[in-house]
């Protein structure tokens, strides 16, 4: 994994601020787990009312919480004042997301000047132990001059 | 566009019927708005619960109603006794999910005997009009001996 | 599909030129059939060398042609005296690259002020027949001050 | 990464062999460096006629190459007697294949008994530094009854 060095000294705070302000991660019970410069951690726990016909985690809500942690693994590398917009993000769903939580990892792999590009995994947590549920690859834009709040 | 004959004479039955089994299209109000051979649209009124910070719908719902367009139009095409898995999606973020609700629409672009390949668009419809937001991509796969429910 | 303006009234010869001065597109025998704003076809020769071990076309080359179209597409919407980069693309196989050619046809779905996002088909021409053999995405980027050659 | 056993204890001869059968792997200079449960590298000298009007190495060889490399790490995971297909990959290019040679690694990131997920990344040797140039996700499919040859 490389290795990043923070365009803001703030970054985890306005990572923070930015993730509390989005009602549906709340919406659906997502919490921010961690954030360094150029990764950051999703957590979520089973609902009932998250799943699709067998019971198993919606396809869309794994890809929901494995591009907001792309996206702020992405947003943690972005000089202040700026915002981050997904452009675009692409998941293979490997496994059921089967377990008592989901864990999603996101991390930046090149971090350009426009634009960051970062891949990510989703695991479902079942008795303390994790399976692999998801990969998935997103492209990020920093828009500079764009506040994210 | 290509034509498709179904496989199973009920298919519209058969999609409707796993559409309403799946709690979260539930929780984020999501409706099933048609089903033919190969295409399905999904319509979804925007909420207040569905944003991200800037009060447009979160790219994660774009992605889940797209995904699920996507695959029951593959499902469509199923034989009966049979159900649908996404194997993959891709969708582009092309404009903010900004209006009175989004329309999702699924197409099969290419059924396989085991795999079958949609494309998707989403839209955001506001005062009437129709703006693209996004474009997609889905790799789903039929578990021919599983039944859906 | 879209109704595209051109910014570069030169844009047929600005694109001609460049996909003249790609040694790789010459190197596999591809050549372009049109451009037209938004929109341009790239056909191949089917050749021993292009092939892999099934005497199919290489999905790489299916990737290579296709990127290409989708390339041009969005060059032919840019401002003159800059150059387009692709930040990604994907493609689907959904069919063998049998016959005598390949048609690649690219097309963009939303044209933005530094992203252009485009989709893309490639066809198997055997017998005077099409058979869709991929279906592609592409992210393209808009470099304003950097001229293409 | 994790530890795959091979269902082949020939695997690496069966890959060898099949890269070696693919005319267009001879035909841009790509060589296989090496294959392991799960992992295959591919290394590409630059030549100019791999190139694009930039002298860099065009996109499309880069995707081919790492659609080759994952292919193969899933090959060397599947039973004998079988055949694997590309169902999809896609790429983003995050810097310019800028050097003396480029180096492809695929990994396998899950191996279904019908569809393998892999992961790959690209980087560009220049002056013995490796800049990341690619990252890349593919699907591939297994043929059980289908040799490769």
């Amino acid at each position: 994994m490389a290795n990043f060095e923070p365009r803001n000294p703030d970054f985890a705070a306005v990572v923070r601020s930015s993730f509390d302000s989005q009602p549906f991660m709340a919406h659906i019970g997502a919490s921010l787990v961690s954030v360094t410069p150029g990764a950051c951690e999703i957590s979520l726990d089973h609902r009932p009312e998250l799943t699709q016909q067998h019971g198993f985690v919606h396809g869309g809500v794994v890809g929901a919480i494995i591009d907001s942690a792309m996206g702020y693994a992405a947003f943690s590398l972005a000089v202040p004042g700026s915002s981050v917009l997904t452009v675009e993000y692409k998941l293979n769903l490997v496994a059921p997301g089967d377990g008592d939580r989901l864990i999603a990892r996101g991390e930046v792999a090149r971090a350009g000047r426009t634009l960051i590009v970062s891949r990510g995994e989703v695991f479902a947590v079942k008795n303390g132990e994790e399976t692999l549920c998801a990969v998935a690859t997103q492209t990020a834009m920093i828009l500079a001059d764009r506040p994210d709040s």
